[in-house]
């Protein structure tokens, strides 16, 4: 039963194509079993549809359908097969690509078709009739055999332009054959929001079909491009989770959802589900081994991070004055950055935010003040290394900083011969548990060989080191005019797998301040670990 | 003289606030040095004025401004002075913060002002009529001492909801006492483009002043933003290259411009300097030390990237259909997947501007094209490295390299000891001019004795690697998530007292990526001494 196009309250589609669409992006490479975890995280989030791919053209794909089938359990979305209408010259019935959507398992075929006559001349190499004979006629067959059938109308706005009556032809007659949706896809990305929406009410005036959007970030207004399509009358939109995509990449599904269910007071995904939103985008980005943008709206680490400086006392009684809204609702957390403007408020906000109430100790907070002045005007910086700024609030509040190892010497050697790879070699002098430690690990540089012999020194008094593992490495000068000359800051991300976290070192040279941060790393894990299995 | 502000024919103001709000951004960290050569970048792109920082408020930007007008020779670009209005309670001609304003040197003051009145009463702790007569009074002390004044409206679409008549009322006291524009700032960044358009229209007809944007990335729609108060009327628009700002960033001032001008029609650069946008956006990535992003509308390396396979005939019969503008005219190319970056013409007009005229040379060309992909794919950068590509471009052009010295080998240890700071000890074995040197170089750091150990090794046969120094060293890890067991990238900055040059070295160990480019840096040093003194 499809619904009256022109009744906006209708049901609201939220479609995700990460799978698809999302994939096409450089050095964007999922495995089905990728896939597969990805769309359970996109069911979690509560979107309405996932597009898995285009079974038949791409046997990943093919597979991806066959184990979804199987393995996946979806609560809350649809899975949506991706392919292209028949070929010029034969049925559809006959097509065996449209076979393969057909027997996909989906319950759902998106089927792309052009809508630019130069694409259909050029790139399918057919007349324009034809082109629309093979729209209607796979949409019929698909419709025919019990699936529920979208268009994505390829090029719509380029084609829109070029020949606007072919391009609303292309839409009635995909919509008059049977399809539920008809999303306009801006596939080559170069519109912007006012033109999206006379678009969009032109097709609503003169196709009379059911309007869903399909936008791309190349003017930098895929968001926005997706909201004037929502707000001229498309209920149907389709975007990726962290905006992966081709080129610019797709529109952000996360950032479109947001923006209307929390600043447009539309409810599009079930009740309580977009407060998922930010475990969800690290998740997909754990998958698909690209950082997370800490830039990203929303869900973006650093989205409601504040430098508390001048406006910490502020921020203290009314954090609403300086966020445009309460980061749960995304399941994101307000982050105050220590800066070198520190004050006293935001080092007493901060502490809160790493559990520790220092709201009654006067003293106390001063001399962590003080200490973190010092320490910055040396070159450290706590902003981006909570670790280290625990460990010296631990310091602090406890009396002692936490010790697990006592480290006597170290030494690294860099060396090269004619014709060779440089190799690095590290000797780590120190006692843990009583016990004294000499050893020596290799690596492709003098912190990665640092890095080795230190954890395999402590890891007969603490095996659990065998699970950290040093993921970024971050080097500054600070003092520029002075070249190698100067003070060096680094920044280190360790991970157990299960968290990671930053820690800083500063010196002169560049080995010890990364030794600094290497063993504020360690210690940091290893406090961690004691906390979390109830102590040594 | 100023403007009619109803005039949209006016001149129109791109206005650059990376050195200020762009370096709020979490993680960045800007030397003086840094910031002077963001500035000569960006008055590359023709950007009308360019916001400096907050002389008075902070050391490093009063610093700025002081060296600003002495190293700085601007031939687009107007620098602008950031601040806020006088205290509460004292005349502005004897706020010593004013004063330092006053004193920048800087012919344009941007005041930051609070226009909404909860900000006013939290923050301020003053009336809201003492704020209004600190606007009046801050803006005509300045103006009548000849400088420019802009006023950044802070917080003003929160306060308009909040308080629609008294925000109006401090855009009208800031335009009455001498307010060339009033940027109406998104501070907290939650606005839609609709809007940022009813209030840009609200405001100009209720408080007819010139209108400017400020817009911050928070909904992912600065960029919509911007465009929709153009649209309403505003004549000045701010933001920051590649987007840096606080929490998800301010609104990316080139794809601001690039929409402006190539999608919009309207010229707001100076002609032909967008055409440059694509180098500068990556030069001041390196300078910043964050990654370009790749999928980065118009200038990302991915921007106008295409998987060819489908439809690579297509695209090469007709590549404008599938991309939706000329990628020169942001100085950006297409590529089909698999290639690399450095196409034939930026190579022309990268030899063009080292002094090498490649144009009648087809062959030549392509081997250097060849060459640079070659090693662009395995880590190195040209972009901010010129003096490597002029080598390489020597290299091409004459047959060899120029070699001053025979390396054959190296090493360096780094070591420490209980209570010691940590030193490092360089060897190098070379043959220059004929005879063997073993010579060992002390340093703070691995690569400053390394340093120390070349110059020391060549400066028989070459005294003038005397004057040489180190003056920057930047690391960038370029695969994140493999931690220091990743490619790592070195650029040096060397000075022979008279000019500075830039070298690039790579390799899976830091140590032999920093003395990859230390060599380059001394052969560049040594080329460009004997050009000077007519040949050794």
């Amino acid at each position: 039963m499809r619904e009256n196009p022109m009744d906006l309250h209708g049901a609201f589609h939220v479609y995700d194509t990460t799978l698809r669409d999302g994939a096409q992006q450089e050095g964007l490479n999922l495995s089905v079993t990728d896939k597969l975890a990805i769309a359970r995280q996109l069911d979690g989030l509560g979107v309405g549809y996932i597009e898995g791919g285009w079974p038949g053209a791409n046997p990943k794909d093919t597979e991806f359908f066959r184990r979804a089938a199987a393995e996946l359990d979806l609560k809350h979305a649809k899975l949506a097969a991706f392919g292209a209408t028949r070929r010029a010259g034969v049925k559809a019935a006959d097509d065996p690509l449209v076979a393969a959507l057909r027997d996909s398992g989906a319950s759902v075929v998106t089927l792309v078709a052009k809508s630019h006559d130069r694409h259909v001349d050029l790139a399918l190499r057919t007349t324009l009739e034809e082109n629309l004979e093979m729209i209607r006629d796979t949409v019929s067959h698909l419709t025919a055999e019990g699936q529920t059938v979208f268009l994505d109308a390829e090029h719509f706005f380029d084609g829109y332009r070029a020949n606007r009556d072919y391009a609303l032809e292309v839409l009635r007659t995909a919509y008059g054959a049977g399809a539920e949706v008809i999303a306009l896809c801006d596939t080559n990305g170069g519109m912007l929001p006012g033109w999206v929406a006379d678009v969009v009410h032109d097709v609503r005036e003169n196709a009379q079909v059911r309007v869903g959007i399909h936008c791309h970030n190349d003017t930098g207004c895929a968001v926005a491009n997706t909201l004037a399509a929502v707000d001229a009358g498309a209920t149907h939109v389709q975007g990726t989770i962290n905006g992966y995509g081709e080129r610019t990449g797709n529109a952000d599904l996360v950032a479109v959802v947001a923006n209307l269910e929390l600043k447009l007071g539309r409810e599009v995904l079930p009740q309580g589900l977009l407060g998922e939103a930010t475990r969800i985008a690290h998740a997909v980005a754990e998958v698909t081994n690209f950082p997370p943008a800490s830039r990203q709206p929303y869900v973006g680490a650093s989205a409601f991070t504040h430098k508390a400086g001048l406006h910490a006392s502020a921020i203290k009684v009314d954090p609403d004055l300086y966020q445009h809204m309460d980061p749960a609702g995304v399941g994101n957390d307000m982050r105050l950055l220590v800066s070198d403007m520190a004050g006293r408020a935001s080092i007493e906000l901060k502490g809160r935010e790493l559990g520790f109430d220092l709201s009654g100790d006067r003293e106390l907070v001063t001399r962590i003040t003080d200490r973190v002045k010092v320490l910055e005007s040396r070159g450290y910086t706590f902003e981006a290394a909570d670790a280290s700024f625990e460990l010296l609030l631990v310091e602090e509040v406890e009396g002692a900083r936490p010790a697990y190892f006592e480290v006597e010497s170290w030494r690294v050697i860099t060396e090269t011969r004619p014709g060779d790879d440089a190799t690095s070699e590290a000797t780590v002098k120190l006692r843990a548990d009583g016990v004294r430690y000499v050893v020596t690990g290799e690596g492709n540089g003098p912190v990665n060989a640092l890095d080795q012999a230190l954890r395999h020194a402590i890891e007969r008094a603490y095996p659990e080191v065998a699970k950290f593992e040093l993921i970024d490495y971050k080097v500054r000068i600070l003092d520029q005019g002075h070249g190698t000359d100067a003070i060096t800051r680094v920044l280190i991300e360790t991970t157990d797998g299960e968290a990671s976290w930053v820690t800083v070192g500063v010196g002169a040279n560049v080995i010890e301040a990364s030794w600094g941060a290497l063993v504020d790393g360690v210690t940091f894990g290893l406090r961690r670990h004691e906390a979390a299995t109830g102590g040594a």
